[in-house]
């Protein structure tokens, strides 16, 4: 299935798209696509139903994240190991963790604000996994049991604060808007194997990251595992599993977002974004 | 007002001490203590009840965090000029921030877990802010506008993991029960200056930590300020203002919690914890 959360902001509808592309409501058959929505015993019934007989919902209305009240957004930094020189930093030896602010997450082609005082607004192109199950000390040999399934995710970064702000790179991570997340949630009966799945960014219609889930350091069995070593994982929580190299702290000369410049990005099998930069 | 939440795990009502001392029943008056209850108008309703006529709860029911869902748990670092020294970090020139996991919080008695592989688990008596409003781009003179209430939090820490595993010290701050929080969220009308609360914090015991928010580095008004320009801050939100000196991490030689310990911890007019260490 293709989940999505169609509307304006804040008042989002659960829908899925069909075989034939249409988007379909959902919202007589569930509340909304949060937490719980997406355990395996949710996802079973969702998938039972019988797509060509819901609603068709007209015109092109606005996607929301397709993930609602994510309780929390995590982060793997320096995952790829090209994006890892690009930064001049060493391939770490285990999952760099952070957190975005979970209210970062936004519609896959909402505009990306540009916070008061950023000069170094960047891009980052990433898959995200989607939690279905409540996941404390699982290994990795099930720790894919835990997952509901996989989207695009733009892990918008402001280099300034996250790197030259007194550490902890939350700060430059967490602002609205630095979480386009989407079209769709894909869940994971769709994806044969997640670390086959080309990825690409262009700003501008100039490509800027070319790369493959194929190069990811640490996989995402691994990733859940070893997070749930440190965290309890929540039914709802995004983890947005790193980047290729390609982004505009790593250019040469630098290469930061500007008011009016246009981020598009896509995932195999997982679908595109489109962000125009405003101001905050 | 003094507002708690009483009961089972996930199951918590809604409740307020009154002037004697007795919890007295809210489900009547309100859904949960989460979100928009900790608004204006949502304080100012539940402040015009008559506690008296509210019914007793019997017993001695376990407390809660007295916030629910809280949507971001963000804490601040070195933000006590001794606690610096004693890191051996110098004073920050801006707020260090990071994030907890919001399931870490829990319970102001409950049962702290030693997670697995943990070799230095440490304590961290410190002030709770709660939000009240959705506060972005607001300055030091409002930020107390935004400010529902405070309470005792104890901001259980691994340092192994926080500081020895690769960067970023939500690894250390995020694992069940790393935020016992309460007994109670004490409404900002009732503490006439919250830079002058001194706070305390005993291990099976023996006093460690003595300290008193008079000497926060960055106060209050300042730290909402500052996080509103970094991430918005949402109604329920909590954020943790940093600790005092005496954490086990400072001892010479360094002093760290064990199964069986006892963790017994308050600040002035805001309340005290217990807490016992189990295996996780």
């Amino acid at each position: 299935m293709k989940l999505v959360r169609y509307g304006a902001v804040g008042h989002e509808k659960p829908g899925v798209i069909d075989r034939s592309g249409q988007l379909r409501d959902l919202s007589g058959q569930i509340a909304d696509l949060a937490g719980d929505a997406f355990s395996p015993a949710s996802l079973a019934r969702l998938g039972a139903l019988d797509v060509d007989g819901l609603p068709v919902v007209p015109g092109q209305p606005r996607l929301g994240a397709p993930v609602g009240g994510a309780p929390k957004f995590i982060a793997i930094g320096l995952n790829y190991a090209d994006h890892a020189a690009e930064s001049n930093m060493p391939i770490p030896a285990e999952p760099i963790v952070f957190m975005k602010a979970n209210n970062a997450l936004c519609g896959p082609n909402d505009d990306v604000e540009k916070p008061r005082g950023s000069t170094k607004l960047d891009w980052e192109v990433e898959l995200a996994v989607i939690i279905g199950s409540r996941a404390k000390y699982v290994s990795e040999a099930d720790a894919l049991d835990y997952v509901a399934g996989y989207a695009v995710c733009n892990d918008v970064s402001e280099r300034h604060f996250q790197i030259e702000r007194l550490g902890q790179w939350t700060k430059g991570k967490s602002h609205d808007t630095f979480g386009p997340l989407g079209p769709w949630v894909v869940t994971k009966d769709e994806i044969a194997d997640v670390h086959k799945l080309d990825m690409w960014l262009d700003v501008n219609g100039r490509r800027c990251q070319t790369g493959s889930t194929a190069t990811m350091i640490f996989k995402v069995p691994k990733i859940v595992s070893y997070l749930s070593e440190l965290m309890t994982l929540m039914p709802g929580d995004i983890i947005t599993t790193g980047t290729p190299p390609g982004v505009g702290m790593g250019k040469k000369p630098p290469q930061f977002l500007e008011v009016g410049d246009v981020v598009t990005l896509g995932i195999d099998r997982l679908g595109e974004q489109k962000q125009t930069i405003v101001a905050a």
